[in-house]
């Protein structure tokens, strides 16, 4: 038992010794434009996990939230109430498209949020801006993909984060994306009943 | 335009009523094993998320790490600080185990942070129990899969959330689990040189 231990401990030197060889090498500071993607859970609440962790270090932040403007309350209540003066948040949105049934109505919130959304990148001393279901919109083209993509490459100061989020990320944005991830479903409790819960969902 | 406007909103209506009649049978609620695995970002940031959602309700939850003491640190000095009363967080790993090299000691901490995720668990006031980077500790062994599984179908309050992050889950907690998610990597910028950063990583 004891060799095994000293195997093991042997090769996490080594594993140790390679990984801080790569991360010597990872010395750039930037700002990042970040998409979270895919049909799983985690897009919005893990976005909302780098805005706390941005609070947590003192950054100033903000949120744009494009579409659902029914769910993720909890997280703009907690935000708005205790850390306002940290993170500007915006909730332009009103509920995804199938409950309001008006297309030019959403395509005008949509604007809306998208003009918000580029007047707080292009204020430098906020650190992450986060652009909520901002996906949804480009996906049904309330926004011009190429105007989003030309607009982030030519204005977004160097180091601003932006967060897009949603499902069915364009790859016009995947293409200038720095960190792109995808939410895969494995397993979800609706499928057998359980509905939408507070802490879980929203 | 007004023609496609309305073909629109006639397939939106449609598709609210499927979403309505389907969101009907979800009546259901309960506590559920949550486990966020796969090798992309977001695993813990959106399960930290969850329980910013849980302080956001007032539901009572804690943290339990299991793994990195030297991350994370962002979301626990923000919860200690400012939500400690809601949230009882507890760090008991010492960095990753490339870190310490010291396999005997590593499971000494997982089986003390074990220990105390099945206190915390069992006190069924508390609505989500977060168990971030348990799935290392069980990858390397350092805790007994199926006594994780059997105690947590055996002991865990009907009502209480468990969320389990970290790459490469076990399958036996995966077919115990209600709601599981893989993060897939798409694009990541430490592959051209850029560092882990504030408010992104940690």
């Amino acid at each position: 038992m004891t060799e095994d231990f000293d195997r093991h401990n042997t090769k996490m030197a080594k594993k140790k010794a390679a990984r801080d060889k790569i991360m010597a090498t990872k010395t750039e500071e930037k700002g990042l434009i970040i998409i979270h993607t895919g049909k799983g859970k985690g897009k919005s609440s893990s976005a909302f996990g780098m805005i706390f962790r941005c609070i947590a270090h003192k950054m100033p932040c903000a949120v744009v939230q494009f579409i659902k403007g029914g769910m993720n309350t909890g997280e703009r209540d907690l935000i708005e109430q205790n850390f306002g003066e940290l993170c500007e948040f915006h909730t332009m949105g009103e509920g995804f498209t199938w409950e309001t049934q008006d297309r030019s109505r959403d395509i005008e919130m949509a604007q809306a949020a998208w003009a918000k959304a580029k007047e707080l990148i292009l204020d430098d001393s906020r650190r992450m801006v986060l652009l909520d279901e901002i996906n949804i919109a480009l996906r049904y083209d309330y926004l011009d993909v190429a105007e989003v993509r030309d607009w982030l490459l030519a204005n977004k100061p160097p180091m601003t984060h932006v967060v897009l989020t949603g499902r069915n990320a364009r790859d016009e944005l995947i293409e200038i994306a720095d960190l792109v991830t995808e939410m895969e479903l494995v397993k979800h409790p609706f499928r057998s009943g359980v509905k939408a819960q507070a802490g879980v969902e929203f």
